[in-house]
């Protein structure tokens, strides 16, 4: 059994500019590239989905938390669109002794100037610490996904009631 | 009292060439410009010392250790060379109740291709979440300070003894 | 009077990621940053409009020629959109003792792996050393704007008619 | 025969960190990746030596004059260290009806803020527009190779007697 196990969802993190089409899209997952920079081992990657998180529904959740509750391993990263991943954290609900980490990025992983490589470190760090759970983790903060919200204007995440 | 303290040390994450003298040396420390990239706040940095790590002696690690110990944060992070990181790492003994996390990187943090941010990334989680005590984290894994060498060949940390 | 002036017209070299907003626009003109980076001083830079090289209209191409002639030196690049920059380029006609050198990317200057750093210079080395006209440079090779065309396909340009 | 020939020396465009031995050595000529991420084809690279240009004697200038007589472009770029680039720029003299221009870097290519990129790009640009003779290009800026000096203190080229 690896280490961990990464599921990719899509987001901005994965973001990638297509001149053909003159448009960006959901690249392929960054996170292989990200983790062999800095020579992280045993992990197994499952591109599960390549959406906009505001473009995710129910059935989208659904399979998230099927896909987590199928995996092999006790530990499980989630790549996810900013926009609803507390949504999908909190659809989650009981996940028995399994620790899983949401994170994302404000800022393509293709970015010069990007939050993503950092924010998967840190989520990776919490997920090797953290009891079993549920957490959301970005801007260097761990989140329980109930009490946390985005501020779209701040750019930031922040506690929420 | 910030969330964290960061200590830092000197070694190749720090790294910067110096066109007029010729010469690599180590710069001002990059964890100010790491943290501000994932809109990381709420911390303080103590620039401690600019040293590389092979270059270390026993009282330059007692400093660290009053550093640490004279932190007004239960968590502390420290950045340090890579060479000598374990036995720095030792040589702090009982840490009460902090939770102290050393990390390094084998390429500097401005290099394109670095693992210094992710593994600032991945050592700020296992700040957040470990128990208290005394961490050294590389390769995206969490090390007790006393089982883990360098390996410099590979180029990776690895458990020993 | 500046050794030369830059005319910004938008395209993918200045595309920067709006999250709250969560799409991608032209944002600030890169040109400052890129030429900071070099060490190149003695410029002076015409942010003229921000537009997609395909919403680009008869008016805005003779907009674009209005600012060259108007320029107070005799080199001007033009960083434009590579979808139509041939066509604003040819629209320019007799620009008498001046030369004018368009350029553009295919990714955005703020991507890790762009090619606007590198066309910049190179348009800025064929700016100082050619003869008065209108020049179009991409991929390392400098185009008569009358007898190039994008392969949009291959994202490249390549030499037509 | 390719549009043009790279003949690389060394010097701090292509250094790198080499932690086995904690010192930053000249690596891999960094010429093919740069010349790549902008799409550029058709041209040749002979790595001639791997020095630091303060290690260069007169044995090693005539090397880099038989190099680029014995090329079969009649375009010559060549990347050489910064500190005697203009010395070995004049001890080409007479090259006939080739144009050779030298650039170099003051920041190492693989660096995050590097001005190897811009400067590879503007000595190619100077190299398909500029009439036959020898050429120092730095900074944004062409020189000739018998009125230029490096200011080290101030990092760039400028006008010397």
């Amino acid at each position: 059994m690896p280490a961990f196990n990464v599921i990719t969802v899509g987001g901005t993190i994965d973001k990638v500019y297509f001149d053909a089409a003159s448009q960006f899209e959901i690249g392929d997952p960054q996170i292989h590239r990200v983790l062999a920079g800095a020579g992280v081992v045993d992990f197994v990657v499952t591109p599960l989905m390549r959406k906009d998180s505001l473009q995710m529904d129910d059935t989208d959740r659904e399979a998230v938390r099927q896909a987590v509750l199928a995996s092999a391993c006790d530990r499980v990263l989630v790549t996810h669109g900013t926009d609803t991943m507390a949504l999908t954290a909190r659809h989650l609900g009981d996940v028995g002794a399994r620790t899983v980490v949401f994170t994302g990025a404000m800022q393509p992983a293709r970015f010069l100037e990007t939050d993503a490589i950092f924010n998967i470190g840190f989520a990776l760090g919490t997920l090797m610490s953290a009891a079993p759970g549920v957490y959301l983790t970005m801007n260097g903060r761990v989140f329980d996904p109930h009490k946390v919200r985005k501020n779209r204007d701040q750019g930031r995440f922040e506690d929420a009631g």
